[in-house]
């Protein structure tokens, strides 16, 4: 349970709406910013403004997915308002306040050096990056199936990179009837995804994987579906770039040559927002519960 | 191959692209009707008028998924004029002619049998349906992910009718991590949904079911979602009917209560067109070697 512990909510979308129901339930005192247009009638939850009063009485903050943008603005759905997480009002924060996000960009972890707050990037958590490659694959289906004329079964995919999301995509195609091959780096991974019963190959062997493939998922956020690759495709094969922005395709070149290609990063919080934001409140919750432990701890 | 045969393909739609081309590569002689909007250039392939001389000179027809409506009219989306397939032009069919269709309306079967034309529903076969289930199945779940707010994954999901589509949905969605029950009928199916790690269930279980079920997919052509059932599910399921039209769901209850429930026949043509027309193209192509086999056993 979480009685007596405060946690404020600033801006996001229907994913916080799940986090502040689970919230409610494990007895956390909640404030929600940013937050007007949603009518609220869970117990121990209320609305809140931005501004020192808020930030000051508060154990944990929750950002959006991307916390802040590059001058401390913090994206709301449910609010026309502006939300800006400034110098002052980071100032004012607790010393024991405990900050989270998705992901946090330079100006969010500047700010919170400055200031001394602990900040916790979610989405950086194995454990987080896995129970979200589950909506990330299924959304990557959904655009697959839309965006070809021939069906997952019985097509030849390559997913780039076998990491969290990479193993995740690279289950649910074979489970599908997909002839599956995996770019690997390591040989642990070359031996996992041969195991599993995958076709695993190296860097090096791209090009000529590429000749054979019908779809291609990238989970790798470097260029790595180069001009060269993407020349030796067929034209009929769909890229979906699956890696954060900008991507690891040329797609410039793709366009060029007539490939239909897509970035799609951020899916769970589009095509699952309900399991999204059960996985953020449930993690959550839990990091909450050992902050409490280890405050008493040392108290 | 199929070198001499003449074969004549009146309207349709993407998929009749694929079949045309399959047909090319076998060689037959290739006669399109109502293709008027599509520039081809393969060998043995022509364009053609709706008329006696064109219905007389052809070994076999290829009429649309749904070959005419109730007045004969057959529809094609490369062509803006009307094709009727009409009584006297039946009558000026050869003698040997074999007509294919998608399924046949009353229109057609009565046609076909005032003029002693052999007739093939090719949706009818067991093989066409098993795997015109591959699309289908891949077409709802892009339907699903479309519109629930939830993953398929970690979902409870019932699955109408364990047929050709019954049997490749509730494998697909155990492959990616849906708790999947089985609605079955006869005790062989029981025990092969059993075997295959599904809950199987009888008709007379539906309603219990219910109560725990995210997804409905049913694939029985008679109303099995009737206001009873519909009345138990939880407010957040999405039914899914993927029977003929007019499905087996009680849609006006469903609304009633505030439950998505959508009426998706046909997906095979639209969401994966050229595997589709593939699927036709192989059958076809496989019959019209058979025709021309008994053809030389009873010349």
């Amino acid at each position: 349970m979480l009685t007596g512990t405060r946690v404020t909510i600033i801006g996001g979308d229907a994913r916080q709406l799940e986090v502040i129901r689970h919230l409610s339930e494990l007895d956390a005192t909640v404030q929600m910013v940013g937050f007007d247009n949603w009518e609220c009638r869970l117990s121990g939850v209320r609305h809140a403004e931005l501004n020192a009063e808020t930030i000051s009485q508060t154990d944990a903050i929750l950002l959006p997915a991307v916390g802040t943008d590059d001058t401390g603005r913090i994206d709301s759905v449910f609010s026309a308002k502006p939300l800006v997480l400034t110098d002052e009002l980071a100032k004012t924060a607790s010393p024991n306040v405990h900050l989270f996000t998705g992901m946090a960009k330079p100006y969010l972890r500047t700010l919170c050096e400055r200031h001394s707050i602990r900040l916790t990037e979610l989405f950086d958590r194995d454990d987080v990056a896995i129970l979200n490659s589950i909506p990330t694959a299924e959304g990557a289906l959904m655009i697959t199936v839309q965006n070809t004329d021939f069906t997952i079964h019985g097509s030849r995919s390559l997913v780039l990179g076998f990491g969290r999301t990479g193993a995740t995509m690279a289950r649910v195609l074979q489970s599908l009837g997909s002839k599956t091959a995996v770019m690997v780096r390591r040989p642990e991974h070359y031996a996992r995804a041969l195991e599993m019963g995958f076709t695993p190959f190296y860097p090096d062997s791209l090009a000529d994987e590429a000749c054979r493939a019908d779809l291609v998922f990238n989970t790798i956020p470097s260029l790595v579906l180069t001009a060269n690759v993407i020349a030796k495709l067929p034209a009929h094969a769909f890229i979906l770039d699956l890696a954060s922005k900008p991507g690891g395709t040329d797609f410039r070149f793709a366009e060029k040559r007539g490939i239909k290609a897509m970035l799609a990063p951020g899916l769970p919080g589009i095509v699952a927002p309900r399991t999204a934001g059960k996985i953020i409140g449930e993690t959550l919750s839990q990091l909450l519960v050992e902050d409490q432990g280890n405050g008493r701890d040392s108290s």
